[in-house]
């Protein structure tokens, strides 16, 4: 209860054009700006030097380094010279395949509504020609472009809302190191580098979301995160759009921020007070390509579409990874995902876009259906077929109580027949030979006894 | 008729020890060893240094030299420098991922029976250390292993035939360019060197298939064909179970051979007299690997299925073309294209495997069934579920004029209900809520009035 | 007379440990340290990421980039892909026959007391792993070396003194660029990257001779010139020793700083009021290494002999330029140069290290000798030998006139024949047969008559 | 005495047609071309492959694969990725400086008469586009040039003849390996490559000088070496003036061909009595280019003009090589020793070109003199400038007793004056000031006592 007055009271908020100081208090009262929530589904984007071995995970420069995986020792002992550098991958990003037109268009078909870029990862190669990172972006080698840029205005002009990855530390950036060394009391990385490059990538790009990664190692007054996000509230060209993720230092994640990310692949299972994302990727084991990830390695369908269901049903975001080539291609694995997903959101996403988490997400008898909620109508996200045809529900009895509740299954036409069971509805679905959609179904219920649900 | 006794005619000559002389006329009277028709499904591998570039198709070199293609012309223009040549592509044949045991278990997955690699294409380079292309072969650049024997022992470990593609031309090998010029008057390429190493290929791996290719610009007398196929099926170490094409020489294809391919892609859609193959590959546009290609460009499940069934239908195999990577893998999406065909082969296999053609290929009155036979049954297969649930079908209706038949649906259990209407016979299909296969279902009709079949 | 009086008054000044204020009035009055006047001669090392293409000259970035020279343009069109970056030739920057040892070994034996290496050129790379060029220095990418560490090393362990090049702007680093666009009113460049850096250079390898350059597109207020150098003669670790030249900002060369380079190959043939340096190269066109130049291009021993001559007897010193090769080799006809240079000076040297320019430079009557002195000899260097074996001068005349005065040849035993002309002396040189030095032959003219010298 | 009558008995025979039989004996039986003995001094090139690592040697594949070298196993390992092979070195062989006319000026420049190139090394690689060896060649792999046909157009324009390197056997050939393995009872090697490719060389480029090399593992038969120069003698388009080394089979170097070899270096210091030849190089430890050598590593001026001198004495030829880079440039060093060869020759060039060995070579008194004749003179070579400027000589004193002899300083005017000492004259050298030779000076002895010489 105390939720969804949480929920009601934050809606009132919504528009006013408020200063923000520089503390977590003041910023975290500012209301999140309503699209992002409305939007359910974004495409995140892993793409970096990192894509050139494209072996093991993005990670694969510390890992390296750290000599943590045999699997990447044994890799670069084995196809490199000794002493060979990571940087030197760089030159091998060649991107020559990049069309980001042809990018927008297969995430428009996936029915995402945003996307969010590694403007920079954690190995600090800026995939923009950054001023503050001179021969370690992409214009100066590389691709020779900015990929940034070329991604945002295809994107864009493609109808979808365009966000910046982000990560605030270098794992290698000596300027990086000195601080820590120094226990964080000197700030020459975050005044030379992070922020001066935060200012410019919104100024130059005007994200919609800022993806912050890479805080956990010290805390967010070192970062000078407040200082960045009360400038980012109050003055950037996009302030009114703009929404940022909860990664700004140690101990800051699920607490801070416009939404929480709390760590990767986040996926409580139950409903969330604030507004939360599952930032999860297609391929099981790496954000970053991998040249030998093999199909077993990869969501199917199915495991996608279950995600997808939970997450929105608990109030979540879901942001779905795909890892480019250094030639600038999508691979087909990935497409045929994306594609699969907006199929099945060309018939159901009524269920999902603008929905709201019901009071109940997972039906306490049956635990593959999930649930949402828009205006007068329950959707029952059915992940499973009922070999019987006929589904029994407990969740949603009530409704049918009512004798005027109508039910169907989204994409074919015709009411359902049902009929309540002591404290279960059995709900007769239709023919399946006449039926739309290949997986996940959806029955929509509409019912006047239907509380009313007020914007997350 | 006279197709019937023919077939039945040449089963009688199976077992044969005959000696072959170097004339069509004896070649073509060995009977063709009974486990090529048995297999039906083949996977075939083009694998090169054209899978460096992954550009355009495997034919890059020759559409770079000729300047026929403006996309190729300016790929190589925009990304190498002047004066680049093809060879410097096979440094970056690295294969450093190939595992021959993961694509052997990939395609024992999909169903085949049998696997053709290219053990050397148009390029000339050789997938394994021929002793008569130094420096220009797998070992000795790029791979730096023996690809041909690497694939055929894990292929015939995991059960499986292994044959192997074989080019009989080089587009810019010196002395074939010779021989072209001086009108294939002289033979210098033939006897030094693709004679040779033909026999050193047959020595060394002994192909269960010999796919031959590249014939077309000079006949068979030039080209030694009859001798070496005399040689072949006489004196070879692998001669009784040894299979090869059709194509020979100009003139040859679809004329000779111990099963015809008449052309890429050949696909009659009406039954043939001549065992012969489908070799068709799941990139619509390129045999080779392609970085660029998109999801749009690969075979969907079931184009891949209907092309299937209509070869089988008409006596031909099916040779479905996969194209690794230079790094050696096998694209995910293949891999998922074979394995969904795996998956329905799983249930359906038996109206494939070892099946003959029926008397009717393609149904009269329904152009998404085609059927193949087998002992007592014949076997319909539905590219199309009835949206009615119930099919009508022609060319079956006599089967069903005796009340014993019955008919089933594979991977469902249970006989179907049935009825004659005049001239057709309605079947009704289960419910489709209960039935295993997802795609091209197929119906088992076991019926004493069908007439016998004699193998191919 | 001026010169003199000028000279003798600033040795009185030597030692004197003075505070320095940030104005060139303040830091010009601090004397030289002696050690650099007595060396005399130098080696330039211009070693960097251009070292890669050799071609040209250490300018081919700038050239190629603002199209100066067509013959760099078709350089890089013919060689190299559309789109090659600059960048991208840093990986092939091996180095990995670099043996520093070896260098310091060579260079010893040329004769040369300080070596100078640049620690980055124009183009922003950096030879050391500077905290201030992440991913754009020699430890990062292509000798993964601190280069600048194991010269330094080696150089001071073979006696000679080690001092560092540093370019202040870099032609396309992004905060140089936008400071330029600026006109200069910002420092962004300056503040996080150049002064950094330079300090971090000073406080790493205490260079001996910091050798600025890269000054002339900004003045010395933008660039804190008169800032760095009073912490650098106040404060740095090697403050005693440091010397630096002119090359702090616009209109600075040849007005202030340790001692004058002025321009390029500064050659003035006349003495000098202030110390002064020509640095030079023996690739007569480049001061990075060459890949294709011929013989012609380098200067003969003659050629340099005759610049060192005419540059000790004015007053400079000469810093003679080696190019080193991206594998790390000085080429041998650099050693062959270096190695004829110091065998030279193995005859003459006295009449070079610790010498002071005479009250006459050039022969007023021979053109082809320079003279130099030091306690009471005068040292006339005789570029040619005379063919009638009898050398006439006339600036030396006076000293003659004394008959205590004797004259000898270097590398020779016994006292010179001469006889007085009217305003000339004619000497009589020895057999040339027995003569040690191949070339520019000198003689001591040992007499009370000289007058004092005083130290530069 | 029998040594001068056989001499010029087979002066005899020059001119004559014979017909030659594939036997020693008639081979053996042709004189040798005459222009041969009268150059006197050749270039050897050594380019190929090898000079892509320039390492070690020219010999690298071969120790890296047999480990012989812990230098180049080192090399290997370190600099390279564990499987990489020598064909990938072949990429980087761009000879983009390759300039045939440049490098004509420079052989021309240094006296030298004749110029042998390597078209194929041991490595297999040729240097032209051989249709024998598709790939490995350096048309379709590396310079993408004919750089045979290229230096050969470049040197006879040059006026200089042009011969060729080839060597018999191929490392790693497997033709070459398998007749090796069947200890060279098959030929495959021979037929299908080798001798097709040297009647291509031949005909191709109508080389001067044919340098057969890599003999010695088997035996003429094998090669069917007789056969081939019969061929060549009989019937090639240049059979006039080839000349032909000694290698061409286990035993034959120092027994047969038109003129010997014997050994690398060979250098027997006292007279020969067959036309042969020493193969030197300024590398002392190389063939082919070494990126690291050292100024040590090169024979000093001095140390080429002693083997000059000593070689010609004794009836030889020197062939002095130079290994290029892998861009085509020959490095300046080369240059600078050739250049001092010719500017010598410039003045002493007499004594050498179509010079005959006299009756003594070696000085019996003064071991650095050496002497060569013509028509009336004789030449003494002095190595060493004598101190007194007096040089003593015992084995021309006969002459001297004709007092009509008079001797000379080649390069100065004027008679010397001489003095008969008992056993030895004393002949009194010029001023050394007046003398333009800088080093091996000669004395020109002309007497009526100086018995004829015929043409070896």
């Amino acid at each position: 209860m105390k939720l969804v007055l949480f929920i009601c009271c934050s809606l009132i908020l919504t528009g006013t054009k408020a200063h923000y100081e520089p503390t977590w208090d003041s910023l975290d009262s500012r209301p999140i700006p309503s699209w992002f929530d409305e939007a359910k589904i974004g495409i995140f984007i892993h793409w970096g030097v990192f894509s050139v071995p494209s072996f093991y995970s993005e990670w694969i420069w510390n890992a390296w380094t750290s000599s943590s995986s045999a699997e990447v020792t044994n890799y670069m002992k084995d196809n490199f010279p000794p002493g060979f550098s990571y940087q030197e991958f760089a030159k091998d990003f060649t991107a020559e395949f990049f069309n980001a037109t042809q990018w927008a268009h297969i995430f428009a078909k996936s029915g995402a509504k945003y996307v969010i870029l590694t403007s920079k990862h954690h190995e600090g190669f800026t995939n923009w020609p950054s001023a503050y990172s001179f021969s370690w972006n992409a214009k100066d080698i590389g691709p020779h472009r900015d990929l940034v840029g070329e991604l945002g205005d295809a994107v864009r002009k493609a109808g979808i809302k365009y966000g910046l990855y982000h990560s605030l530390f270098e794992w290698f950036n000596p300027m990086w190191l000195a601080d820590k060394a120094n226990r964080f009391k000197t700030q020459s990385f975050v005044d030379n580098k992070m922020i001066p490059e935060m200012k410019e990538l919104v100024n130059k790009y005007q994200p919609s979301v800022i993806w912050s990664d890479g805080d956990w190692e010290a805390n967010d007054t070192y970062f000078k995160s407040t200082e960045f996000l009360a400038w980012l509230y109050n003055e950037s060209p996009n302030k009114d759009e703009v929404v940022v993720n909860d990664r700004w230092g140690a101990g800051i994640p699920c607490h801070h921020g416009d939404y929480y990310t709390c760590k990767d692949k986040y996926d409580p299972g139950v409903l969330q007070e604030k507004k939360w994302e599952n930032a999860m990727t297609l391929d099981k084991s790496s954000w970053g390509f991998r040249r030998n990830a093999k199909l077993s390695d990869y969501l199917t369908p199915i495991e996608l579409l279950t995600l997808l269901a939970r997450t929105v049903s608990c109030g979540g975001n879901i942001l779905i990874n795909v890892g480019p080539t250094k030639e600038g291609t999508i691979s087909p694995i990935f497409e045929e995902r994306l594609t699969q997903l907006g199929n099945w959101l060309g018939i159901n996403g009524e269920a999902i876009y603008s929905s709201q988490p019901w009071t109940s997400q997972n039906d306490s008898l049956n635990s593959n259906v999930w649930y949402t909620s828009r205006d007068t109508a329950v959707y029952a996200i059915n992940l499973v077929w009922p070999e019987s045809n006929t589904v029994e529900l407990a969740s949603v009895v009530d409704l049918f109580k009512n004798p005027v509740t109508t039910v169907s299954l989204l994409g074919n036409e015709g009411k359902l027949k049902w009929v309540i069971n002591s404290d279960r509805v059995e709900i007769q679905f239709p023919d399946k030979a006449t039926v739309k959609s290949e997986t996940a179904w959806v029955l929509k219920i509409v019912s006047p006894n239907k509380k009313g649900n007020c914007r997350l």
